[in-house]
């Protein structure tokens, strides 16, 4: 596998752990780190061996977000023109989403485990996984409002799926810190642990019992749920209907059916 | 009333009690059910003596879902040519789907009792029904994974307007089940029984309390609230007022204001 | 300031508390209440000096919700034609919507601090609120259907956005009341008090903390948050990266930047 | 085939033609119409000798719309509540609207050949067909303003897609007639024959084009083409995707091929 | 009837002739203009004796579209903050959009007459309407283009309703003029007259026979006509049905069925 | 510039003709084909001395469609399992729309010169572009039902958008020729011209003469067109007031305005 300045990358039999690895500096999203993100989702995308992806953060913390200096950088490019200046931003900012867009469309589920700090651009991050899990010590904030500025790679679209609508504005108008505690409360992580390393043992289990189930399966109930983020539920049964009639004349269910009979453990090809 | 095969029919002044009626088979949804369960709630829609609908199981459980000889019958009707066996499979998935649209587009609040297990399509049931009750002992999962397939018949269309995203997806990819105590906690159940006995009676009582409303300002939440799930606030707001601005000439608003008065109970004509 | 008479403005600092005044009927919405709170809040909408509002009522109630004599008035309006009356009341119906879109589109952040009753359609104003906040003695009720109507000044439009859906089917069918603690556990409103004062003390606090803010990130917050109620994920991404693309350019994020270094606190201009 | 009272079938090979038969009252629809036009639309629709339909209409005339009789036997049924009769009205709109829905979800193409009149309903029903030729005699009206009432059973919602904006809302508003020339040069009709004849030949021979095509391709055509009526453009190329994914492993491309390859026609199955 | 700068009105019996009164200027649109267009339109809207609007400009031309003073006194605004100007600057816009929204929504058929130039801003106008009619003098172009900017009053937002998505962008890139003849053949007007004057008499004909119908259908196809702009099917059917099922019970159809059969003009209220 | 294997491309100051080069097999659209034009239409995009694109093909046909060896190359890809091969083909076709994406998302406008044929595939192509121009031997044909397959490359996505529903199904479900004559009577080409090299020379003048506009409102004026293809209204009016609030502020106003004082040609930046 490949190397990478802001990543590492560890692959227990089907599963494999993207660690964000800067924990010097607290993780913080440098250029390298958003560029190589897209680079990994679609290799993860791609690759049979990968069945589940596990999205986690080397040291005391997650992430503490975008990278200050990438900001002063792009600052640095501007001119004299506002229209040249806006359209240059334009394209950032479009390129900066596609990163965590490349996480939400990676057509295999991503669970993002939480530990320390997980602050702005973090969280945009975990908002384009499928799930989310946290250990107590777990700090969140989105702190975008403190810079100044708008949310611009995701949470503000992503949230709204996630968590209430009321508390969501909260959080955002305010920038205020909050714990694990509360985002379990509030929907935002499934669960919560007491100690980071319990909670990777249990992440990592939780995505080595997805990675067993039919792939084919799995790919097709992720891509029903991304769809059903914007849809209507008559068409949301029209698709599944035209995708499953398909689907359905796959060996997968054969597989399944002769499983449950002998009581053993299916084997779903990649 | 008719005679079903797949369903016993029982009701109390105002309210019907749609009981699935094959315990020996722990309520499995066998082609009889699929059938009836369309004829049925086409009837209570209809039917001016009903007001409110409570679905429920009999015996231990609620059901165990898909009667796994269905998938195998159609199985056998599969042919040799994929473009004739699409168009078959596609037939009779929108078929089966049809089945619980009548569950959710039937005019008249229904009100699902779960008790025991309640697994696979029983989830995609429940998720048709308008508000969900539970006793201490059910056991649900989305199962559809395990048969190496994706749900197609509404769960992941109806659960995401029920449900967290993140603890939908981990519930849909791994499978597991949870209990009615988990049900309670993540929203899916507005209340959890300590005994099946104590849920039917209060499931009962709030149909009964429903059925003295005013059937035409019940059917006009219900259609407003289902058009919520796929439209826009702006078009939710002027469909209200076209609506109103001829249902606010009826008696209904004379008769609750004249109740009101009186202070006796209003008597709502069907 | 003008004079109201059905509200009273109290502005400390940048936060105008906007007060229903009319204790001695609970806080019922008149007819200047209907056209008051759409003038307030334009006015809030476009006066630099405020950058966060409070809602709240005078006496012991929030508010009992609609007057009722607005509703016989209106009934004496009618004439013999169908077709008339219901031109007329469609846009009767418009109108009163259009007091509450005022407080939903005020591009300012709105926080509603409820205490003893908020009824009918007291619950439809404080679902156009960005946040609500109760005191232990709240008491809610969507209580349209008891006067045998659908509710239709927002509140099934807006409370889908809020709340569960089997939640929300359930009380708006009942019509039956709830308490602050069940309010709260739905995720209807963010945090309960004791009692109203520390209530209004914590609400004026946070709405505080909020006017300190860049008021323009505070306004493009609002209007992203409000678009993703409408609109698909990818619509939302593009929008925001258009509406950054400019902002960005503002000097919002070098003054926070800045204050950032000197750790001081941020001074943003109107 | 079954006898109608208000229609007429023939069949020639795969091409079917549905003749509205009631010629002395200018195949004015009435009850027996609407309720059989369903029901034909529906038996067309799954039997599997039929390719293609022609809708036509006995006599100098296609239609004259609906039947007067219907709209005061309708009339008849009103009471005094307001409420009841809307909803009443409305049940029977639907019902209404329901049977030109059966024509265009007609899995099948249908082709409209129109001669002497087609006025109000007429219109309506023609815009629910695929394509529409006329005679150079034809008359054409939306005369429901005429009435004193908003044409509802689907020409202001189809209508947008055949002509333009502006001619259709001059057609609407003034309810003036139009000539089979103008229906053309509108794109109202495809084609313009000199007499009624001459059109039922050339139209009975398109039929019969698409009658030896591929009915699985010309079914996924129609039903893509009704799709991009309502959906985005990337809607619609992820819909064919997973359409065609399973249809493309049919023997009909392999039956197309073979035929191109020895120069003869090919033969599809149904 | 109130004075205005930029505009006379003339009204013969329902029907208002709405004039661009500043020949001198070629009826360029200045700060009146964008104010008074949206008074006048709000007046028209709620004015009971008018019915028809037709909408045409004193002397040789239509329009020549924005005064280009009013750009300039919109640069003087700006300032030296660039999110300062862009808030400034989409509120203009808006505003601006607003005037033509207010021809768009206004409830009554408005119709344009155009002779001569109609530039850049009279398109997004004339497209705001809902039929336009030209004398063979006309002469149309998008000419935004040649000021170095995107149109943002409507036009590119109303056209591709009105004529093929092919030329729009032809038009649009190149800014080229175009004369009647050719607003005649790609569907932009209705009708080309040889001179102003016929044209003045026709259109005036026209709006004085849309007069005399039911106010009250007239503004119900409007309204739906402009619903299906941005609505699916399906929507549309479920809107209108809701819509009649009130309006059948009005006095309307009666008054219309009565006229025919006594062979006389029917006489509809306000 | 690099070499391609099916294309050749001219650039003529700042039109670049992009030639579909395989005259010998009429320029069947083979694996390079695919590849290659997704590549050259991503290089237009970002090169900034290309301001307008010219599509042509070499020889005395512009296309004659998909290669239907790389049908037959992908049938042999497919396998025993249909589930698999349905996802094969899945991801097969999403490439092939790719490919045309990549010209509809061009950011510079794409002008279409076709001469002779333009078959099945070809039809998707030049659906893809902004404008069609063809000479007076052109022949068209939806081909794809004769391959017994519903077209799945644009051509049924995006023609809605330029020609009428009714014309297209006829020519959908017939798959019949036409001629360029009847491809400009129903909007699908702007322009006819005698022979091919009069069609060429008019459109790279009409390219030209693109070129010298604001590049910035060029690219804003495409997509804005683009967006309303897929949005309502309302949001269209939202998103330009958004992207000129701040595209005003650029360079490209004043230079149109100085420009046209002086009477001289602008010149504006790339």
């Amino acid at each position: 596998m490949k190397e990478f300045h802001a990543f590492r990358l560890e692959q227990v039999d089907q599963v494999v752990n993207v660690i964000i690895d800067r924990p010097e500096k607290i993780n913080a999203m440098n250029a390298a780190f958003w560029q190589e993100i897209r680079e990994i989702f679609h290799w993860a995308d791609q690759e049979r061996s990968v069945r589940a992806i596990v999205l986690s953060g080397a040291g005391a913390h997650f992430s503490s977000g975008i990278d200050l200096s990438l900001l002063s950088e792009t600052a640095g490019q501007l001119g004299r023109d506002v229209g040249h200046n806006t359209e240059l931003l334009h394209a950032k900012i479009l390129e900066l989403q596609s990163s965590f867009n490349a996480v939400a469309n990676c057509r295999k589920p991503v669970l993002a485990a939480i530990q320390g700090y997980c602050l702005g651009g973090a969280i945009d991050l975990i908002a384009a996984c499928d799930m989310r899990y946290a250990s107590a010590d777990a700090r969140f904030a989105l702190k975008e409002i403190d810079l100044g500025m708008v949310a611009d790679t995701g949470s503000l679209q992503r949230l709204p799926k996630l968590i209430g609508d009321g508390v969501l504005r909260e959080l955002a108008f305010t920038g205020r810190h909050f714990t694990g505690e509360e985002a379990l409360s509030i929907g935002l992580v499934n669960r919560l642990y007491m100690t980071a390393d319990q909670m990777m043992d249990d992440v990592m289990q939780i995505a080595a019992t997805i990675a067993v189930k039919s792939p084919r399966a799995i790919r097709g109930t992720k891509a029903m749920i991304n769809y059903m983020q914007d849809h209507r539920i008559d068409d949301g049964l029209d698709y599944i209907a035209t995708w499953n009639a398909a689907m359905l004349q796959s060996n997968d269910l054969r597989i399944a059916l002769a499983a449950q009979m002998s009581r053993q453990a299916p084997d779903f090809p990649d």
